[in-house]
């Protein structure tokens, strides 16, 4: 979630990059906050816990076996709590869902889709790359789930806005170009004297110069940063051609495009598991252990009692010492229970928000072998708005193209239409971009509109404000934990059902061991 | 070789930005440039282009196992002819060399090293990494060597600048931010009116604030793409701190750091072999044939016929139609012709450069495990210029480290050092950045001074001007054709001598195929 406002500032505004790594390290050690050690607060429970104490792990009912629900009963597991977790859909993993051959795929009004990928071939519906900070990586090298990178920045790639298709790169050393000149000129001219010392213009025009690629005369005039028409290699090959003007550069609107990868949650270089993010799932059910799943138990009450809570699902009723809900806060909302007028009203506060894909497989890699572009995204002001590029098995007969990634009114506008509409309207506009090949290579396509997925019916939610409804459903509601990346500052990221259940496992966990 | 001025200027400028892909691909199409299509203009002769002429191949003698040599004798074999390769060295390869345990590396004037590293480490001791838009690649999948991303830019790798280290995407933010603040606030207050339209400011403002993530009052007052030191999760996070001021930012020097994958060459992403570089040397010589190469054959004399070309070498002589000589240019320079004292002045203008690097394995992978490096390059300026951390194997149990990649003098300064002093001053430099675990964990080392590498004595060459003795060896003398980086403006890149080896192919076959 790009652009999360930061609402609290802690002690260590100021000791930024003055005092390098060293006084950084001091200051964050002395917060518990050592580099690296992405959750230092988290103990996960153990058995041996409970040994000076007389108590016991007791039962837990864990709603939901997406990745919240499993994080929480792996946790809950290594102190041997029994744990039983009720999961509406036909699988686990929830929206961590990687699509192949011979699966099936259903939707809320609409018909299924039979996916008919080649071997190998695979399709991250859901979460699709992993920043190198977030606990998600933990629990890969925990579990023992290869990692490889996800090309999240490709200079190749293409930038397509206002009807023209420049490569990022391309793109980027224009704008780099004439804002370096920009502010080159002004500083030669004097106008930042007042900002500046002699040392600092000194130093900030050899910066831009090299940040611009700036001649002699401080004037931007293109780059081979840009790219060749014919490539170095017997001579020294010639440019892709000069750069349109600062209007035409300014006008062609790639400013989102070419800075897609600043924000701190999707900066380069980012990773994947090899072989399909279900990985992740595979991993968790098999330490949780399989049998402790139900699936197709859609729960349809939830009764606190005074020492437990009672779970009724279609087709059965269990009683448990606590639960652990981790449902989508909407989805949640609609089943009746007995926590309360502010639970209910908290749990409707977040606003579901649409998110579609589509993977597109192909019978031969045209965008490494034509386009030179492994990996990576292509951005655009198109419906589609981006387009992915596998960053696995570079080379291989086959690929799968992720042909539109879009959210909140493009992704209604594909969500509304059937899967062959969404297929015909995605290569439509990719064949913009990428000419007659996009449409003609095509052999097969699977789409999810994530609102059409029964039992979840949203990509992730939306908090209009982090309010107090907010806070309320990261505490216990008698003895109901909440969980999941909606009740984090990470929503929409794994990382935040994993942390959010890490802090329910943690609270539920220091009861049991307080209580009398 | 970054940087590498273009000289020539093709009919394409001008194309560029305005026409997007389509008139691009068009434009670049008339001129036989398609793109992907790196070398279009490379066929590679075929046993059937004697059929209808009653020629047949000839015998080839190739000096030197490189890359280039290989890529001759790999072409040249597509037609039939009967290639030799003469390589003075131990195993085929030349600078394309991969570190293993169990490995002997010996040097000029210096001891030899055992590597010790564990299973499955390794160390690419002379290239590393591949451009995507390279011919390399074309290799690759032509011999069905798998691929896998390098990571070229991390921002979580630091910036080692004027004794203080940061990452590099803090450094990244601090000065973007600035130079978006500047150029900002000189927009907002008139200071480029006469250069920008009203349409022209709005949109530059717009982009000023994205890419320097500004506030409201187009200030830069840090950002939390500069990282945390709380990192957001059940709430909202602590930024890692406040940025320096102007003044400091500018005299910390990061800029070269922070624009390192700024070329057309070094662009994210970039690519390496799975399991080694020496990848590509095994699949070439099991494609050519391994009998076909004669190791320890250091060439003595080179004599010009009107027939062919006799080869001596210490050992034995031969004689074939034509002779295909790939060393480096300072070494073909010594070795005894008759093709004239033109050639010989031609093959003294390059000048080597010194290159080297160090391999440190480590037991565990702090980097990932505590820094959250996962890959990429910290960039410094200490004389160990960059530390790599390894692209590959995540997470597994030991992992080696780049400790230093350095050319010129800082690389004479190691090389002068026994490997027991390179090792020592690494990690005392390394330290620096990393604090005592760089030191303590280190389990062992493998150093490379490639200006000690007998028969190669270079890590590449540098030509004071491209001038007529580049184009004099770009063309054959006599029967004698000249390959290798080198003699392109892909110096110090495979691709270069794949290019040039092409051409050298090219040129020889179509002789033959005119010949009487």
């Amino acid at each position: 979630m790009e652009g999360a406002a930061l609402t609290r500032r802690g002690l260590l505004v100021g000791i930024g990059a003055a005092g390098g790594a060293g006084a950084m390290y001091a200051a964050m050690g002395a917060l518990g906050l050592a580099p690296g050690d992405q959750d230092k607060a988290f103990v996960p429970p153990r058995a041996s816990d409970f040994s000076l104490q007389g108590r016991a792990a007791g039962k837990v009912v864990i709603l939901g076996a997406g990745v919240a629900g499993l994080t929480a009963a792996y946790e809950l597991g290594k102190a041997g709590y029994d744990c039983t977790l009720l999961e509406a859909r036909g699988k686990a993993g929830g929206r961590n869902l990687t699509l192949r051959g011979g699966d099936r795929l259903t939707e809320l009004n609409g018909p299924a889709q039979q996916v008919t990928f080649g071997e190998r071939a695979y399709f991250n519906a859901g979460p699709a790359r992993i920043a190198p900070w977030m606990v998600t990586l933990d629990y890969c090298r925990e579990l023992g789930i290869p990692i490889e990178t996800f090309v999240n920045r490709n200079a190749h790639a293409y930038v397509h806005t206002s009807g023209q298709t420049v490569r990022s790169g391309a793109a980027r050393a224009d704008m780099y170009g004439y804002v370096a000149e920009l502010l080159a000129k002004a500083t030669d001219l004097g106008a930042l004297d007042k900002k500046l010392t002699r040392d600092d213009r000194e130093r900030l025009l050899e910066f831009l110069t090299r940040f611009g690629d700036l001649g002699p005369k401080l004037d931007y005039e293109g780059s081979s940063r840009r790219g060749y028409a014919e490539l170095p290699g017997l001579d020294a090959g010639a440019p892709l051609g000069a750069p349109g003007t600062l209007s035409q550069v300014l006008a062609a609107g790639t400013g989102r495009a070419i800075t897609n990868d600043f924000g701190y949650e999707q900066a380069t270089p980012m990773f994947q598991p090899v072989g399909g993010m279900d990985a992740i799932v595979t991993g968790l059910v098999e330490a949780v252990g399989a049998d402790r799943i139900r699936t197709g138990a859609q729960v349809t009450q939830i009764t606190s009692l005074a020492d437990g809570v009672e779970v009724t699902w279609r087709g059965g009723r269990m009683k448990a010492d606590y639960c652990v809900a981790t449902l989508p806060p909407h989805v949640l909302a609609k089943i009746p229970h007995n926590l309360g007028e502010p639970v209910t009203a908290a749990l409707r506060t977040p606003v579901p928000v649409a998110a579609g894909k589509i993977g597109l497989e192909y019978g031969r890699r045209w965008w490494e072998i034509e386009d030179r572009i492994y990996g990576g995204i292509t951005e655009t002001d198109l419906d589609i708005t981006h387009i992915w590029y596998p960053s696995h098995d570079y080379h291989a007969a086959r690929g799968v193209v992720v042909g539109y990634y879009n959210t909140g009114a493009e992704a209604e506008l594909y969500g509304a239409l059937t899967p062959e509409d969404r297929r015909r309207r995605a290569l439509t506009q990719g064949k913009k971009i990428h000419g007659e090949k996009y449409r003609a290579d095509v052999l097969s396509a699977a789409s999810i509109a994530w609102e059409r997925q029964e039992h979840i019916q949203g990509g992730w939610v939306r908090w209009p404000v982090i309010d107090s409804s907010f806070t309320l459903l990261q505490r216990p509601s008698a003895r109901v934990y909440f969980a999941g990346d909606w009740l984090t500052h990470l929503i929409a990221w794994q990382a935040g059902a994993m942390q959010s259940a890490r802090s329910a496992v943690t609270q539920l966990h220091q009861r049991v061991l307080r209580s009398p």
